[in-house]
């Protein structure tokens, strides 16, 4: 079973670290993240990059699917390149599952209508403009063969409900127990039916400011050329992809 | 504020990926992913590598460390570059924390010498031996700056406890909205306390597996040298990092 793990510009770490972890605990998987172009891709806060090792030409075919959020999903479902690849591996997908913001792009590539969903509660209303309904107070919504995560944590719980669909409960449980999923939050804001008024508010204010910083070092990168840069020392890094020697 | 990641070869992903998605949201923080040395560095699965933009040389001091587990903990805690490198940096720490197996680094570093921690379920009894008491039914164990968290995902518990302590329970609180950590596991196996005998039985048997695993294709990367090889595909990876030109 091949599982495709989606990453683009700025995507959010934990959205699909959370789900790999759980789904690296599957027997007879391969595990491929997945780019637009094979090599470094950068995370939203800058902090550090992740290594595809594929990149769209190399992957046509995955048996489940997994596209993460980030503070630029409305970018990233606004290209049509990489939209037409995730319907494309939709087609013959047997699972495609979104965390957070993820579902936009499922959404985008026209994947949610007439179907219900959710998403992190930031990115909720453009659901509807895609065609979803909304279920804001659902942390795992299942339709056929997509599932939909709410915000990034959720996507470990979204992870283990699919082992149990793909390999029965026992195996999702040694999962559970292997990574020591155990939760006891030593808060409860979680949600927003739970969260006190001003901490929404700071939620909210701190994700926006993190979204446009996100933008500014960004456009800043961009500039600086295609090359990768890190936006945290003055040092370029540079990555260069090549056919192993045969042994 | 300073808060260094470390990371090295064959490290579990979601062990740091956790507490940095929880700290990216505190104010005013510069987030370092740092390695023996600056580059890429494999995770356990092999599936990818995270690129660290610091070495050791580049970082002698930090506020927070975080120190993660892995396959092959005991390797690293080995490692006595690692484990001096962590002794000196916990030296003007305001926090030190582990996630998982990597008390066991801070173990061998000498850190917990007379102190309670915890670890992973299966590297529980390596504690006594490095001189800590073991406390197997606490998610976090804090004992003055030092802050151990129980397996793989007990750091996203450990990290929001830790941005009260910094920053208050209002900040640690909108953290916890903005990843949507409503923990909703559909299965109850997280805890040895709570797992049926034979998903103990198979989540042990899988996780001796998975290390074997990382062990065979370490060597075979080391075999192959010292540049950082793809082990899912036919293909090399090169890294180079240089001095960016001053703008």
């Amino acid at each position: 079973m091949k599982i495709a793990f989606l990453i683009y510009d700025r995507f959010t770490a934990l959205d699909i670290i959370g789900p790999y972890e759980v789904l690296h605990g599957l027997p007879d998987v391969e595990l491929q993240f997945v780019a637009k172009q094979a090599g470094p891709v950068m995370v939203d806060s800058g902090a550090f990059a992740l290594v595809a090792p594929y990149s769209f030409a190399d992957m046509s075919r995955a048996d489940v699917l997994v596209v993460p959020g980030s503070l630029a999903t409305m970018e990233a479902a606004a290209d049509r390149e990489l939209t037409e690849w995730v319907r494309q591996i939709h087609a013959h997908t047997r699972w495609t599952t979104s965390v957070c913001s993820g579902a936009l792009i499922l959404g985008e590539a026209g994947l949610l209508q007439g179907l219900q969903a959710t998403t992190h509660w930031m990115t909720l209303p453009f659901l509807e403009r895609l065609g979803a309904e909304a279920r804001p107070h659902e942390r795992i919504v299942h339709q056929g063969k997509i599932i939909t995560a709410a915000g990034v944590s959720a996507g470990i719980d979204m992870a283990l409900y699919l082992v149990g669909q793909i390999a029965g409960p026992e195996r999702a449980e040694a999962i559970q127990l292997q990574i020591e999923y155990d939760p006891q939050p030593p808060f409860q804001a979680g949600h927003t039916s739970k969260a006190r008024p001003d901490v929404q508010a700071l939620a909210q204010r701190e994700l926006m400011r993190a979204a446009l910083t996100a933008r500014e070092s960004w456009a800043l990168m961009r500039l600086l050329g295609r090359s990768f840069v890190s936006n945290l020392k003055n040092r370029r890094l540079s990555f260069k992809i090549e056919e192993a020697a045969q042994s």
